[in-house]
């Protein structure tokens, strides 16, 4: 039993394509932004109150890296998980998405840039380095494992993927090729579609 | 062959004090801040001219949370990893630690608070929902997985154990205990000694 929380206007997209990867059936249930994310009954689930989670076989997990990497390992026949030859990269390029990435993209979206004293805080060092060295990587392999697609391409993919519509990441070539990769697979697009119906669905009743 | 790229006065401690509980030899590279860190030969392992860093058979990884999950994945007979029955909490609270907390607690020492606008950028909400998740789930536990000690206790456990030695960290009764449950282990006490070594010896030196 696999339950999906989510809203079609958030992260959550992510997590969609993931479960798309693994091609188990789930069960969808859409949390709406305001009162009911952070109502007592979905807190009990994710208590910062924040979409996407799952629930398998009873166990929640949140944190959309979390999720991905939950479910690589809980669907190993699916082969998008960590490999002996390399899990060095999987962690590596995983946890550099969840930290310095995301923490570097959302203070520059936000227009916040620190100070050299405040740096010194932050992990990531400066927004321009994290872009640089995301585009070395992208340069010299297809996927984040190499020749092999994982977990770590859909999280750190679409980290790039919406960095490139959003205009969070600058463009650049390998950012381009690379998105071009992932959006051309079944899964992604079938995620795709899956929310933007639902999101015209929302839009639609709206409008009455 | 093992290799820690480190500077004792760095989040390196978190992972010397992984190494020592995985207990496989390894051999240390003390790297200095300044030109040697940012320098061409050390930025060839990490190009964010970052430490701690590992080598491991030829293979890097960076990222103080990567390198933990490495670890764990790599020295399979110590039981630092996940379990199928707990894997749902150790990524949950892994990615959690590494973005959320990381996220939270960096911004809040720097002094900055997101305006209601810019906070919706940010996956983590606020600070004191951070804080206040955190103290929730180290009260109904005793390890990040429940019972059983694991490498997701040396990476979250780090940012408690440090967040409350540099106050960074409100002090909370639940983090105090938790604290106090990992820093008596002795690779913690191992790990720790050998960096208050290397740090005096090089306020030693530079005393001179």
């Amino acid at each position: 039993m696999l339950e999906f929380f989510t809203n079609p206007m958030s992260r959550g997209q992510i997590v969609r394509w993931m479960l798309e990867e693994v091609g188990a059936p789930y069960e969808e249930r859409i949390i709406q932004y305001g009162p009911e994310m952070k109502g007592p009954e979905y807190t009990a689930i994710n208590p910062m109150g924040k979409v996407p989670a799952i629930r398998h076989d009873g166990k929640v997990v949140t944190e959309v890296a979390a999720i991905c990497a939950y479910l690589a390992d809980a669907f190993p026949e699916k082969g998008l998980g960590p490999t002996p030859e390399d899990r060095h990269d999987y962690y590596r390029w995983m946890f550099f998405a969840a930290g310095p990435v995301e923490q570097a993209v959302s203070m520059n979206s936000a227009g916040i840039v620190p100070t050299e004293e405040q740096s010194r805080s932050f992990g990531f060092g400066s927004y321009d380095k994290v872009v640089d060295v995301l585009e070395t990587l992208l340069s010299d392999r297809d996927y984040v494992c190499g020749a092999r697609f994982s977990a770590a391409d859909v999280y750190l993919g679409s980290q790039i993927v919406w960095g490139l519509q959003f205009e969070t990441l600058p463009k650049r070539d390998a950012f381009a090729a690379y998105a071009g990769r992932l959006t051309g697979r079944d899964p992604f697009r079938k995620a795709k579609a899956r929310d933007m119906a639902l999101i015209a669905e929302m839009e639609a009743a709206k409008a009455q």
